[in-house]
């Protein structure tokens, strides 16, 4: 996995401001911890890193914004915001539903870059990371699932997740620190 | 549910030549039998029925040869294809991956027939089901999955894939026998 | 055309870096104007005004920095980014090709907006407005277009093409002025 | 222009009942004996042949119905027909708008072959011909456009459709006998 490949970082920047928020936030403040130490990583191997993020719902608002609306005080998911900054090089693509695919500027975006290989870690397992998962695999990208970069209300969804992804999309699903960028 | 409701049978016509064919064949031919009933009153109540098939990787045939493929002596998946033989009034779109959106007419078709309700039937749940259903929510229908005209190749997939599309795609769940097409 | 519509402003951000960028320019001046008294009225009766626009390559740019880069001193377009700057009120969407609708949110931001008419104005008549003109009318959009609020690079292709759009999409070609927005 | 070249015919199997069928007729018929002897040429070099093709707005028929739809006797576009009939070896989608890439599976198809040339001929320049030909470009496609297997129902609509695609979308428009498949 030397070039050609990205990281994407699903609904990272996220206010948790969902009834089971609370339940998310417990699984996604460790994930947290281990994607922001590979995201470091891939920065510095000039992997792209790129933010696949919902827009809450508001349209008008720029990535920034939601940054800022998510590093507030008293928001929930503060901590994963900042933790989770983006960086001057890295890319943001709006993704108003589920999928990081659909209706979205992502599949140009990762072609303008020659990617093929996509590193995918993010909220909810079972949920965004799922079916942007799928829809990476009908495109034909080859998929790696950050294991322990992942997260969901319930440990047995993340778990059924993972296995859904490893059985159907063919899905390399493997813990942080046995990802290698390469130079 | 009155009108604007369509009836998709997901890879029903499957000569179910893959690995475990055979253990999906052990649920999908019950499921088979609930969908066959469920079609005839689909047709009789005027609910279009829609055959979303994949074409196992062969472009050149339409779908008549897929099912004559289908129904010839020795095929694993014959059964399926004499129950579930498509009429003259049914439709059918081809499918070239997991989700029945992904590169075919199926929106377009749902569209020129006023349809936003969708009951999804066939195989696997936890795959070209699973990945339908999450098309369609994000497209914005309404979706009932027919509980007991579906299957998996193990039982605890399909359980869970059914609790996903409860839980994330607002489905409503139900068996064949209270599904009502009215008229 | 009372509510459900929305204005696209298509690429009217636009640095007019390439070779004839100053023949579109002559153009496009007075049409710039034109559009930012319809863009008045298009806000002030709460008609959504959406951004359709280029990112010059760039893609980890917002738009505000894009307005920004427009707006510098030298910059053959920046006539047309003081004149029509957008406002906190306004949408914006990313177009990566020559299509609004190609790779981008502006179908779901539409339909979140229920917006069912679109009136287009912007730049190039032949090639982005012509485009993305197409796409909305194959998405089952009705159309206008502001026939002294586009501009090409030189008349007749600009003629050309209006008349290719009135033909084939079912275009209402009108003059800005004629334009209303009811309330 | 070696290898992954396909050739596409659009809209050849027409029965041409619109206001101004008899128009395009004059036009499309000496455009389909020159498309007839490229596509003998692209067969024998194995280029594959793909049916872009309206369905007239029914959706039950299949490609071969509408085949012989169109080779009844007093169909408009018998001849077209006749002289263009697919073969065994020929690929059909089906495309319900104006452009062979909206909701159909052309793209996926082209990849699943592996092409990267597209050349275009059929009907009508300035409308199918042309939209598809703007999507290709989108996706990435090197277009070749057959000038004199292409037709409009008035030769300055046609004449213009070219010079728009010479121009904005870099295809080489040029003659049929001109165009190579090599082997």
């Amino acid at each position: 996995m030397k070039t050609k490949t990205a990281l994407l970082l699903i609904d990272v920047i996220n206010d948790l401001d969902f009834p089971q928020g609370r339940k998310l936030l417990r699984y996604a403040l460790p994930a947290a911890r281990r994607i922001a130490s590979l995201k470091k990583r891939a920065n510095r191997a000039d992997v792209p890193v790129i933010y696949v993020n919902d827009n809450f719902g508001r349209w008008r608002s720029d990535f920034r914004q939601q940054v800022a609306h998510c590093r507030r005080d008293g928001c929930l998911g503060r901590e994963l915001a900042v933790r989770l900054a983006p960086g001057e090089e890295d890319f943001f693509v709006l993704k108003p539903k589920h999928s990081g695919f659909y209706s979205t500027t992502l599949d140009i975006l990762l072609k303008s870059l020659g990617v093929v290989n996509l590193v995918l870690a993010g909220f909810a397992t079972d949920i965004c990371v799922l079916y942007t998962a799928n829809d990476a695999y009908m495109r034909g990208y080859q998929i790696v699932i950050v294991s322990d970069g992942v997260a969901a209300e319930h440990a047995n969804w993340n778990r059924n997740a993972l296995a859904q992804m490893r059985r159907h999309l063919g899905a390399d699903v493997r813990a942080a620190r046995s990802i290698r960028f390469g130079k």
